[in-house]
């Protein structure tokens, strides 16, 4: 079993909030994770997951310290695990000019195929199939997975949800970069990591994605979207992914919420219906 | 009116989150304060406020972020408003050591009288008559008014209750540094801010305070402490405050709280009991 080294450990809402650092075979690096176990769960009583991924220059600590999340968790009984958004430490690439938007901070949830990214930028690997066996090992956690996240990681989770429905019961999203293959930051990212023939960015766009899904592969999908958001228009591009689900008449709740914008004050104010949503979608062993 | 320069603005369940700087008198330096303001106020619909001092180290951003308390504040209907720690700035005297404890971030909520401290160390008049009469100035915040803090905001909270019972509704403090003439933590900034002589340190020791109280001055108070806290033992001392509770009768809630350590997810966890706790001394305009 991959050893897990424990870095801190605290008891909130009765649960506990825990950091992990961990070697990884997809990274090629050494990893941290958070996670958060709701209370009174053991070996013989389990419980799904929420995965949560992170945005540009976050790392595990963001979502756990700011986002509020684990109040709901813990009542609902769901644990959350949050990984960080890139390889990290010696060795690992960097953007040459330290830019925010690419290499440190901003992994894209991609497997990279172009040097010098392709020997550790494999967080798609990381996020799909050695992080949750990780965790299933280590932890009283089922195979009963949610996927979510926020700006970069609002598109890893449906990117991830939409290439593995068999893997997530739900997917959710804030402000997801919902058509990356479009944007400035996308476009950036994919021609670093996947280089210029855009057909191979194709599988990292949520709304071609969405285009080309099939019905039997839909899962409960549920968007959030602040209306006064920085990134909206140039990044985000809600009304592609709009368009997209009408296309194929993908079973989507997305909302525009009035006056709120990027920041983690508009995820802490629907959290706790993002999390009530997946928890309906991974019972019967949750609280509702 | 003095004048107040917006630095930041957020929409949080449906209330605002605001940052502002001003010109404090009584600490001879620019301010930076933070507020919360919840949804459906106006000047003809004014709210009680809750005081929020922070520990060692802080800004008004610390508690902003990491607590989770503006969902509560918003459901209830109060303000927060939470100050800085020390003031800042050119010109402001720092610990020569840089230290974390003394100087910047660690004000004490005193009026200091010793130098280099006393041109600007002037806290407890800062939080108890300045920043108020700003706030009710600029802002639909009527004057009803509770308090509380962590650590030395606990500490803060505390005495500058138990100092003006009339300006306030109710008190709590999570963690507080509640003997600090016996601490290392209080001699060390006692020492530099009131001088060698320890009858000077009296007023600002709420064991001290509420040993001196008289019932007709008691006022709701809520104290949370956890009781795996690395800090209990040789700074914080809660068993002194509960004896001195126990010695005049003083009609306090003190709850140790097993397992809980120090950090920000123990504030988290019981944010909302003392914002509730509060909302019942403030009423009747609240939702409870």
């Amino acid at each position: 079993m991959p050893e897990l080294k424990l870095l801190s450990s605290h008891l909130l809402f009765d649960g506990s909030q825990k950091r992990y650092r961990h070697r990884s075979e997809s990274l090629n690096c050494e990893m941290n994770f958070s996670i958060f176990s709701p209370p009174g769960i053991s070996h013989n009583k389990k419980v799904p997951a929420i995965y949560w991924l992170s945005g540009l220059t976050c790392t595990d600590e963001n979502f756990t310290l700011k986002a509020g999340a684990q109040r709901a968790a813990a009542e609902l009984g769901v644990a959350l695990v949050i990984p960080d958004t890139s390889p990290r430490g010696n060795g690992v690439a960097s953007a040459p000019d330290a830019a925010y938007d690419l290499g440190l901070g901003a992994g894209f949830y991609v497997n990279a195929t172009q040097a010098p990214w392709s020997h550790h930028y494999r967080m798609y690997d990381y996020v799909v199939d050695e992080l949750p066996a990780l965790i299933e090992q280590h932890f009283p956690v089922n195979d009963r997975r949610s996927i979510c996240g926020h700006s970069m990681g609002g598109h890893g989770a449906l990117v991830i949800a939409l290439r593995n429905p068999q893997r997530y019961q739900s997917v959710s999203a804030f402000s997801p970069i919902a058509n990356p293959t479009t944007s400035p930051w996308g476009k950036k990212a994919f021609g670093h990591y996947l280089g210029d023939d855009v057909k191979n960015w194709r599988g990292y766009d949520a709304s071609l994605l969405i285009e080309a899904s099939r019905a039997s592969e839909h899962l409960p999908m549920m968007v959030d979207q602040g209306d006064a958001d920085e990134f909206l228009i140039e990044q985000l591009k809600i009304k592609r992914l709009i368009a997209a689900c009408k296309t194929v008449n993908y079973p989507a709740q997305i909302t525009l919420r009035a006056g709120y914008d990027h920041s983690y004050f508009f995820i802490s104010t629907f959290i706790e219906d993002h999390l009530r949503f997946h928890a309906k979608a991974l019972g019967p062993d949750v609280n509702l």
